[in-house]
């Protein structure tokens, strides 16, 4: 029904993208993003549940509340976070200065941040990156914007699908400081789809539940996280269908940003079954992607099962540990709760691999679910030993 | 009132331990230890939260349903859980041996165990390995035995105070797989005091509340978490007296388990006041501890204050950003939510020393409570990247 296509937050007809180098804190790349829509849109977003919320947080929320959107707005460097009144103003001083780039209203404008907490945005320099981005949009922008608001991503997050006529791409973010828990660091996605805002709204908290909230990096959830959704109404399609299509898009945006987690070199990804309900089957999988013991020991291509039984064990759910039974790829580890014989060498080479996945039957009801996340590495510790230097 | 004293789990009279080399995973050293007491105690005990326990946690919880202990044996380098059925009959046989050893009932003898996940212990070596460690029993043997449960540790554990007639000393071990939630990986406290067992029992809860309870070196709550005192009751105090002292053993012994946490440099003590609760506050404190982004911060003496701020975000507990207030050592960073201008240089000399402290004053209350942890090393990495090999 729906099928891969190139591109990413400007594959849908209607969308363009631009970006700027605003020197905000790196040099001699684009930091600055603007993506917008040729008419309004329906527009949906959650954001992070951090009880310290960042300024543009704060902000798209406000302007979300109407259910409407022409504009994103994205700068990366500094998250505008711990920065009080002031990063307030900022932070709708940067939905003016999109608004008028765009001519729309400013309450129609989504700002995002992603950087260094508890520092002020250098404003002059912001605005004019805006103006300059707003010269550069364009339907071929969405892989420059993917670009411009990377921090310590290694590589831009993109994804697009279509079906039933209609195309839904996005692009996303997210490094270090990544267990959301509503939506993912940064993630916008865009269609041409008509959907209305109740229905938008509803499918955008049900996608992000089952896509970058099973995703953990490090277990910090970010001041700034966002997800946000804009359909430009132009093709009629069933809700459910829609919610398909944005399923596919984000689980392949979710699987992008836990393998480029921050010093990662593998993909872990967990698969829960036997569950006593899907809920429970998300928490257990994304415990053991969360854990730093099993993500060391992904690392060091130990296949210490005992650790992914303790992360389990952590998970608040419904759990016998005499029923649990595990696979490390085809291989078969644990059954009944206890180790089964398993050749040790070709563990190792299944945790070498680029994507490492455990399966685990919890041997309880019927409820399943899938987790992401990546290894522990020396990197993930030198990045975030020196992330401001 | 209370002093500190030196010695640790036979630093009160009537109390005798014993290690003995049973070769369980480690070579060249002890593994197996005997704390025995010349009389029945009054003992309690609080254990891991995790669903999954091992099978010492079950078999020690059944024998201090009685509020009577005789004797504990403990053993390093295998956990003894994921082992089914067999592994609970092997944690008796440990109970049995003991008994026998020591002449009481089996019900009297607190089993636990430390170590890989998902292994058989070698029964025949680990019940003449108490046996041998009974000949060696000793008023001298506490430290014997503190090394004898050591995994990763690089040093024994101990801590003993004196007061009001009164002794009380006690040995814990602990270095990953350490965000207890009732109880520490493993502690043993024992005293000459005359507590009813019922007061014994609320008092070690409270005490755990504040002490092991608070340290965190990577996030997971072992299957194995055991905390026991043992009281002779020798001596009569008033159990309000009592409870200063053991808090005092307790915390000691948190501080150097957060201070040996796998691969940490340095101790990270994080105190918060102005809390709506005392609980909001210890909560606060640990999710700070936990952090891995602090936690690198702190290895890389990287004065990255919106961390913090994040943590506190994502702990659960009341809090206003605008109000929040932080000092480095001595040198304030933020208040009122904001940075304040400060000494990079001096923050970052703060940061390299052996203790590193955090005071943060959340504004809003009375609370008050202290976390202990330790920074995120390469080292951890390393150690957790080949932990069975």
């Amino acid at each position: 029904m729906w099928s891969a296509c190139g591109g990413g937050v400007t594959a849908a007809p209607g969308f363009r993208a631009g970006a700027a180098a605003a020197g905000i804190r790196y040099q001699g790349r684009d930091d600055v993003a603007l993506v917008v829509a040729e008419r309004t849109c329906a527009a949906a977003g959650v954001f992070t549940t951090n009880r310290v919320q960042a300024a543009p947080v704060i902000v798209s929320r406000e302007h979300l509340a109407g259910g409407v959107a022409r504009a994103c707005v994205i700068n990366a460097g500094c998250a505008n976070c711990g920065t009080g009144a002031a990063g307030l103003d900022d932070a709708r001083a940067m939905a003016r200065e999109a608004a008028l780039a765009v001519d729309c209203p400013p309450e129609q404008v989504v700002v995002a941040s992603t950087g260094v907490i508890g520092s002020r945005l250098p404003m002059d320099r912001v605005a004019e990156g805006i103006r300059a981005a707003a010269a550069r949009l364009s339907p071929a922008g969405g892989e420059a914007a993917a670009r411009a608001i990377m921090t310590t991503d290694t590589r831009p997050k993109q994804a697009a699908v279509r079906g039933h006529g209609v195309t839904i791409g996005g692009m996303a973010k997210g490094v270090g400081m990544i267990h959301p828990n509503m939506a993912t660091m940064l993630a916008f996605v865009t269609s041409d789809a008509a959907v209305a805002a109740a229905d938008l709204r509803a499918v955008v908290r049900r996608v992000a539940e089952r896509t970058f909230n099973c995703v953990s990096v490090d277990g910090d959830q970010s001041t700034n996280d966002t997800f946000v959704v804009l359909c430009s109404g132009e093709r009629p399609i069933a809700p459910e269908a829609f919610e398909a299509g944005l399923l596919a898009v984000c689980t392949d945006l979710a699987r992008q940003l836990a393998a480029d987690g921050e010093g990662a070199t593998r993909l872990l990804e967990v698969a829960v079954r036997g569950a006593a309900s899907d809920e429970d089957a998300r928490r257990a999988a994304r415990a053991v992607v969360a854990s730093n013991l099993v993500k060391a020991a992904v690392f060091g291509r130990d296949a210490n099962w005992g650790r992914i039984l303790c992360a389990l064990g952590n998970a608040g759910v419904a759990i016998d540990p005499g029923r649990v039974a595990l696979r490390i790829g085809p291989l078969q580890v644990a059954a009944g709760g206890v180790q089964v014989p398993f050749d040790e060498a070709e563990a190792s080479r299944l945790l070498g691999a680029d994507v490492v996945r455990f399966d685990i039957d919890l041997g309880l009801g019927g409820g399943s679910g899938t987790a992401w996340g990546c290894d522990l590495t020396y990197d993930y510790v030198k990045i975030n030993g020196s992330y401001r230097s």
